[in-house]
């Protein structure tokens, strides 16, 4: 297979590293940074540097995109411009609105991985940093729906897993796990610098609660100031929410309220554990398989159905009819009770289904 | 050595697994909780189980209370009323201020070690959790200095680094570093889980920055409760200050304003590194040794000076003269330029010091 990444710093390094190491694909790579370009070559990430984006995805059969959000709708645009016909095209930006918005082209699935380092660059990269990672994809209906099985199998061969999305919907969630994480993050390390340095010359040692919750904080300007932007009006509402909920813990503390604070604690741990176990719902493989017609967006909309209804496909595979006219998607669920939900949803959708 | 743990959970059930692994001491604990105690003994924490307190500390030379917060300062003072004269007792509450407030005696010295887990209980005790980590402890000018010094090696022995403040600094410094990203952890999974679940069913993966973040969110509240109540007006004011700096953020944000979220997140990037290198200062050991009256808060005093002007005082010895009147304290310090700023410190003070 051969695949091109344009940008390739830590998640574009990563993809390379896994698509070389995982899929024994060949790899063409592109960087504005002739360094960056040079690293990715020198830690055996690419098997070709281009010195021009076009060069790079001429004849690559799937291309990701890993530049700044704030240039990611552009870079897309002249990926789409100089990409081969049946080549599919994703990104890995950490908004989804504005990229899916600007690209209707049958090729492009946006996308997103929920993977990252503590450091930034291609000499962080790793061939297994996607291995188990929620990998966010938005397909449209006028997606392909051949090219977005190819790369929904090329990601699960990535070690990722794929989920379908709606742009809207991961913009919120992702203001609400990741960018709000990130902000807190920055709030807590210049609040605690200033608490430490108050006392004469002293700058004590924090705890292992500070450390996790700081891990994030600073993160890359070039890469989070536009991530933030991107995503404000979402990550102001998730700030709005956060600014009350600390305010009511201010208030039962100062009423000494015991009881209030349990409750809310209590709350918190419960949420917790909801959240802990919905990562590690699972079982058994069940295969369903559904006839579809061969038209745009039937692909797409039973990913988001099914994403929507909570189903995690674990794998999926296309066959079409020899004549493209219609085909069989192959649908691999983990769980009995995921299936059986799956399979209802989409017999209620009007496409025939049989358990394999 | 005999040392007693009251208290065997997490905390205390660590104390006591390092002392006997580490130090080869002989252990006893008690714990209101007869399973737990039971437990302790099973999980090889302790040499002996008492059912009384007393008899736990009877023959102790040093006594952690591993107490609940809410009934430290009562669970201390019992300890004081059946220890023997010569013991050193401390504590590991996560608050200072009132447990020291209620205390006098020259054989106690608040304690709190900045290490934790992410489950509670003996099971999940460690003999290695307190390496490297940092262990506050609070001397008063009652402290007994033979009691302190002894205590103060103890802790050294079991892989921590002790380090003297001030109970009310040390309150101040645990809202924002331990008590804030407790509470900043319960709120988000909180709003996480609202979020996740408004799309239908839908409960999607979060990714690292999230899981970090909440690592703690939802601890025992049998603990918590009384933590967050006891330090309830420092972290209202940690409180007040997040709030206020979120509520800039999102100003920023609304104001699309990049210049100033670039400007926001490079000072968090600054204060990270800030804080890291505190945590890693070091260098070769200096031996510094100062002559000393034998009298009551000298070496409290020494400690908190010194800690006060961001020296860390990797271990120290203290060496009494034969008939008691005066003695010499061995301290070691790492660094050449912290160990030049405890020489000049330790002669503003009035006491003789030497390098070794």
């Amino acid at each position: 297979m051969r695949i091109a990444v344009i940008g390739v710093g830590l998640i574009g390094g990563s993809v390379a590293l896994a698509a070389r190491e995982r899929l024994g694909a060949t790899v063409s790579g592109y960087d504005p940074s002739a360094d960056a370009l040079a690293s990715a070559l020198e830690r055996g990430a690419l098997d070709r540097a281009c010195a021009e984006l076009g060069e790079a995805v001429a004849d690559a059969e799937a291309v990701f995109v890993a530049a700044p959000v704030g240039v990611l709708a552009e870079t897309v645009g002249a990926v789409l411009a100089s990409a081969p016909a049946d080549c599919v095209v994703s990104d890995v930006g950490s908004t989804k609105r504005a990229v899916v918005a600007a690209h209707s082209d049958p090729r492009f699935v946006g996308g997103h991985p929920l993977a990252g380092a503590e450091n930034a660059g291609v000499a962080n990269a790793r061939a297994d940093l996607f291995e188990g990672a929620t990998w966010y994809l938005t397909p449209a209906s006028s997606t392909s729906g051949v090219l977005y099985e190819r790369l929904y199998r090329l990601l699960h061969g990535l070690g990722a897993r794929p989920a379908a999305i709606e742009p809207e919907l991961h913009d919120t969630i992702l203001a609400t796990v990741s960018h709000l994480p990130h902000v807190l993050a920055n709030v807590l390390v210049s609040q605690a610098a200033q608490t430490l340095a108050s006392g004469d010359e002293r700058m004590p040692a924090t705890g292992p609660s500070f450390r996790d919750a700081t891990r994030v904080a600073g993160a890359p300007s070039a890469i989070w100031t536009d991530i933030y932007l991107s995503n404000r009006d979402a990550l102001a509402v998730g700030l709005d929410d956060t600014i009350e909920r600390l305010a009511a813990v201010r208030d039962a503390l100062a009423a000494g309220d015991a009881d209030r604070i349990t409750t809310w604690n209590e709350t918190a741990a419960r949420d917790r554990r909801r959240l802990l176990e919905a990562q590690l719902a699972g079982g058994p493989l069940y295969e369903l398989r559904v006839s579809v017609p061969n038209r745009p967006g039937v692909i797409a909309q039973l990913s988001l159905e099914l994403g929507r209804a909570g189903v995690n496909i674990t794998d999926m595979a296309l066959y079409p009819a020899a004549d493209m006219s219609e085909g069989v998607v192959a649908l691999w669920i983990a769980g009995e009770e995921p299936a059986r939900r799956a399979d209802e949803l989409v017999a209620s959708l009007g496409f025939p289904v049989a358990r394999a």
